[in-house]
């Protein structure tokens, strides 16, 4: 028998903040959460709330370490705390980025899992090594307590060579390991069972798109529950156009970019900051600014808008294409759930592809899970808010 | 009233080549072609060919203004040419590679065109500065004839910005015409003019997706007569896998490898020489080696056969999502051709989408025009050879 009152620590480390929640499981009910951002700077900023009350605690905080020591004194807070003690929790789990080649699912960490993690820094250098230091140092704070980690690229270690190989002389997989891996898996597996469960379909049976649109986006092709194709790649800079990634363009423009002065440092910080909605619109990273551009006639505004929903459409078509038959189109993450007029911007010429969005039913769901496709349309298109944390927890108190 | 015996010479500069052929107009018949290779070499090419006989020279051809001599001797060579006298060339036809923004369509070359040809440049550094020779040595060598030019670009100027822009900084559209330009324009449109009148079709009311499948390689998706979509970007890097071409790729893989000691000028030969259907079999970029090394067991080309039909199925699909609803897929080119086995293997997982292929149809047709679908299939999936230099003269004819 699992223990009936477990309490799940998930920890989120990026690459300048560290986000956590604590679940009771298998009840799946969020205790409390909080975030810890400006890691390294003097303004570092701790936020925390639970039904016990609110933390907001700004200071310099040097580190992840300090993040992670922040967290646990707000955790077990006398007053606002949402654990009476750290000896509550029953395991921790953490996100990391990249587990390269190596992991197709969670595991629980050992020795080696960690040598891997780190072996994987070179795939992933600004975010695996934040995540070592979550795991060490809730490892010394929770000696015993076991650690699993849920990898934002092992959803995806299904895709087959045809699907993951790049055009590019096969040694650079050989040797540098150079592949599409995918990211954001947590969330695409999560939305996919879950749009699976809400519309009663039995998954082995059942194939579908989705689209996790935040400020990161990303497509995944999903059949009988497993991730078949994916529109990041190497990086999450490869595929839709995002809230400041380019997405996909022609590689050469940056060999004409570096002769006309560009050095690579620029480009890498224009391609991944400086491009996408914001550098489209010239306006702003946020679906609703460019949206209330383009109703008051900018014409950038209007182009990045086009640019977006073009590019959407072409992932859903291309996944269309190689899983044969699509069940379910879902939309999540911040736009995928609550850009309403971007949902019907992008399913209004799919008609023919099976794919036919209510006007009605898009207009009235969103915040929560619905279905926004006319009751004849071959495909249901489904509204389904994603949650990365819970599914975290789900595999790590699965794991103990 | 058009001159009925017209005698229109069409050329075509490559950046190590000339290639020309002369038609005579408005019969469609070809009277003889002929190819000037390994230009600025010491062992210089020129072969012709027609009905009065073949020429075939070795000796060393310093650049392209030689080339051109070269090749109006053979033209009127009084034993194998293939005209009596210079004087009977009514028109040239030149392709030009990059028209810019400036040109939808062909165009008689004077003074203002030449000024844009070269402008473009900066866009085709390799082939515009040989095409402008080829112009310039025929205006001088034929004076009064006109001369028009054809660009490869032209026929992809009707894509909409959603279509043409990329996910990046506004400024480098504005600033540096860094936009999805799209090749293989002419013979695209040559193709799908062939296909629709194959298929007994009015072009307004037609949707077709064009697979040309040579060395180079991309695909168009044509509404109404006009390219909405093409897979070939800024240059033709971007798109499909090619036979030495990469296609997409994750812009940050480039990032990836600088920092491993790749200088630009090398990525930009493997990205363009030793990627695509080369790199990844690591054998050969012909198809037909490809096919025959899959076949006895060679697990890299039957990878690189698999990456190469997903990618095509991909753009299938993304653009049939594009077009709303596709009347015929097209294969033109080398592959697309005579790729029987390459055909199927695309088309086979294509059903759900409306593409049926006949397998036996399949392998009876190639050569010549052909349906190679199912009676019932939505979508008729037609073969059709391309003959842009066929178009370049009619174009030609047109404007005179």
């Amino acid at each position: 028998m699992k223990n009936s009152s477990a309490r799940i620590l998930v920890i989120n480390c990026g690459s300048s903040s560290l986000k956590f929640e604590v679940f009771a499981m298998p009840e799946r009910k969020s205790l409390g959460r909080g975030q810890v951002e400006r890691i390294g700077k003097d303004d570092g900023h701790l936020e925390q709330c639970s039904v016990n009350g609110v933390i907001d605690r700004t200071e310099p905080i040097a580190d992840h370490s300090a993040a992670v020591q922040l967290m646990l004194e707000a955790l077990v807070d006398p007053k606002n705390g949402i654990l009476h003690d750290l000896s509550e929790i029953t395991g921790v789990g953490h996100r990391v980025v990249h587990g390269g080649e190596k992991y197709s699912q969670s595991v629980r960490i050992d020795e080696k899992v960690a040598t891997a993690i780190e072996e994987c820094i070179e795939l992933a250098p600004l975010h695996n090594p934040v995540n070592l230091t979550g795991i060490q140092r809730s490892q010394e704070a929770l000696p015993g307590v076991p650690q699993v980690a849920v990898f934002d690229t092992a959803f995806h270690q299904t895709l087959a060579p045809s699907a993951f190989l790049y055009g590019l002389p096969r040694e650079f997989y050989d040797k540098y390991k150079i592949r599409r891996y995918g990211f954001h898996g947590t969330s695409h597996r999560y939305v996919a069972g879950e749009a699976t469960r809400f519309m009663k379909r039995h998954p082995d049976n059942t194939n579908l798109i989705v689209c996790h649109l935040g400020n990161g986006a990303s497509i995944t092709a999903i059949s009988s529950g497993k991730s078949v194709d994916t529109s990041m790649g190497f990086t999450p800079l490869e595929g839709l156009v995002m809230g400041t990634r380019s997405g996909d363009i022609d590689p050469a423009i940056l060999f004409y970019l570096t002769e006309r002065g560009y050095t690579e440092r620029e480009l890498n910080t224009i391609l991944n900051k400086k491009s996408g909605l914001l550098g489209l619109s010239g306006i702003s990273n946020d679906l609703r600014d460019i949206e209330a551009a383009a109703e008051a006639g900018n014409k950038n505004a209007i182009e990045a808008l086009e640019v977006y929903a073009h590019k959407i459409r072409h992932y859903i078509g291309a996944y269309a294409a190689n899983i044969v038959r699509t069940d379910i189109l879902v939309f999540t993450g911040g736009i995928g759930q609550f850009g309403t007029r971007m949902r019907e911007r992008i399913c209004t010429r799919l008609e023919n592809l099976g794919f036919v969005i209510d006007h009605r039913k898009n207009l009235e769901n969103g915040s929560s899970a619905g279905i926004i496709s006319k009751e004849y349309s071959p495909t249901a298109i489904v509204v389904m808010p994603t949650n990365e944390e819970l599914q975290i927890a789900i595999d790590t108190y699965e794991l103990l």
